[in-house]
């Protein structure tokens, strides 16, 4: 992706954090919506940059910046300006701010970091949350261009390629920290939400070399008592238990060994 | 309406606006998105009320508080927590935040002032507004209640209601400060959105005992040049010249009256 994009939308997360994230990660050239309102304060008619977000903001002449790719890292604090700054950009004229595109098929590509329409947090009820963000762009992208179709990806779970970050990760720090260098035999992995963690957790499983084993809890998305979309290979109650579940199985397996 | 709902949720607009506007058409009880998350601040993860916002939220016990309609008068200036809240009641117990209804259809009814999907502001291109945020409530209604349909009901342009109350207020309006107790002849409507403002104008007049007059401009939604969904009595460049071919056409008849 680094090596792929030279100038690169971010979006979401507080303040500056995701750019500081994206040129971590080595991004040459990394502009945020704020850049954009700054520019042009008409983008977003509703919403006015706080004196803070417009010092922090960078000036630039974006009739001359060519936007190609945009990163939704984290979850967007500001849904109707990061919308219609998507929206802009997809329409656009190859990724240029305040062209309008007769084709509507050269905008830059849209990555959503997870594709959960909701996820739990403090609250009793489940929060809407990223992917209910990307169904909104595509949605509205189809009206507005009365019919064209907008591809945007999800580069979260349930996508093959974050369990294959996972396992990369996993191998690093098993070699790094405990000098053992090949992959776990078993992979406990923990998730609330069927649809996202447990879905992709099994469709990985199907072709990795090592087990990857499902456990499910209640303590999230998913609510006890009815019927997960995706089995788990077994459901808890909490994360402890998850832990727990894995430790004991683990020992008995050692077990079985000795005798 | 206001003899109808006792407490009702305002939705949009700035500050404590809408509450106002609200308060003065007669709504006894009317509460906003801001006393909710004063109330329970895990409504919204991503949002957290400045200290203007908390004061002036006002402090109410909301498991006591059933709410009977939203209304969103004005355009939201916080999509995600309008619509997170919106939801919420939407899927509620018979309008008690907080709790989930088994059968999703005893939410309050949710009002739209208006269905403009997009609007003309002072940016180039059109931006997005009202009508998409009624669409993503409806949408993730949808999603998250898998497959219930939720209703709601948007009260302006091109609604029979809007050109009514214009109408009255029209009449009122000539007896008050003309002495003339009877309505215009002619209204010219003055549009910019063949999908509104044209087509509620043209459909009014099929049963207004009146001739009401659709004017569309080019400065707007509408482009020059394309074929509007629903046709104007005639097409004018600005606003001005809608007024001047009004005044105009009105002149002409004097004078044929003269003749």
């Amino acid at each position: 992706m680094v090596e792929k994009y030279k100038t690169v939308l971010v979006v979401g997360g507080e303040g500056e954090k995701c750019r500081e994230v994206a040129e971590g990660y080595g991004f040459q050239d990394v502009v945020t919506p704020g850049d954009i309102i700054k520019y042009n304060e008409a983008t977003t008619p509703f919403r006015r940059l706080t004196n803070e977000e417009r010092a922090r903001s960078r000036r630039r002449d974006f009739s001359k910046t060519r936007i190609e790719a945009i990163f939704v890292f984290a979850d967007s604090r500001d849904w109707a300006s990061d919308i219609q700054i998507m929206l802009d950009l997809a329409m656009s004229k190859g990724g240029y701010i305040g062209t309008l595109s007769d084709t509507f098929d050269e905008g830059p590509t849209i990555y959503f970091s997870h594709n959960d329409i909701v996820w739990s947090a403090a609250h009793d009820n489940v929060r809407i949350g990223m992917g209910a963000l990307r169904k909104m762009v595509e949605i509205l992208f189809k009206d507005l261009t009365k019919g064209k179709e907008l591809e945007t990806i999800a580069f979260g779970k349930p996508q093959i390629g974050t369990f294959q970050f996972a396992t990369r990760l996993l191998q690093q720090w098993r070699k790094e920290e405990h000098h053992i260098n090949r992959p776990p035999e078993t992979v406990y992995f923990v998730g609330d939400t069927p649809e996202s963690d447990i879905k992709g957790t099994n469709n990985y499983n199907e072709n990795a070399k090592n087990d990857w084993y499902s456990i499910l809890v209640n303590t999230g998305v998913y609510q006890e008592g009815t019927e997960p979309t995706y089995k788990p290979r077994v459901n808890v109650s909490t994360v402890l238990d998850a832990v727990q579940y894995g430790i004991k199985r683990e020992m008995e397996w050692k077990l079985e060994e000795i005798r």
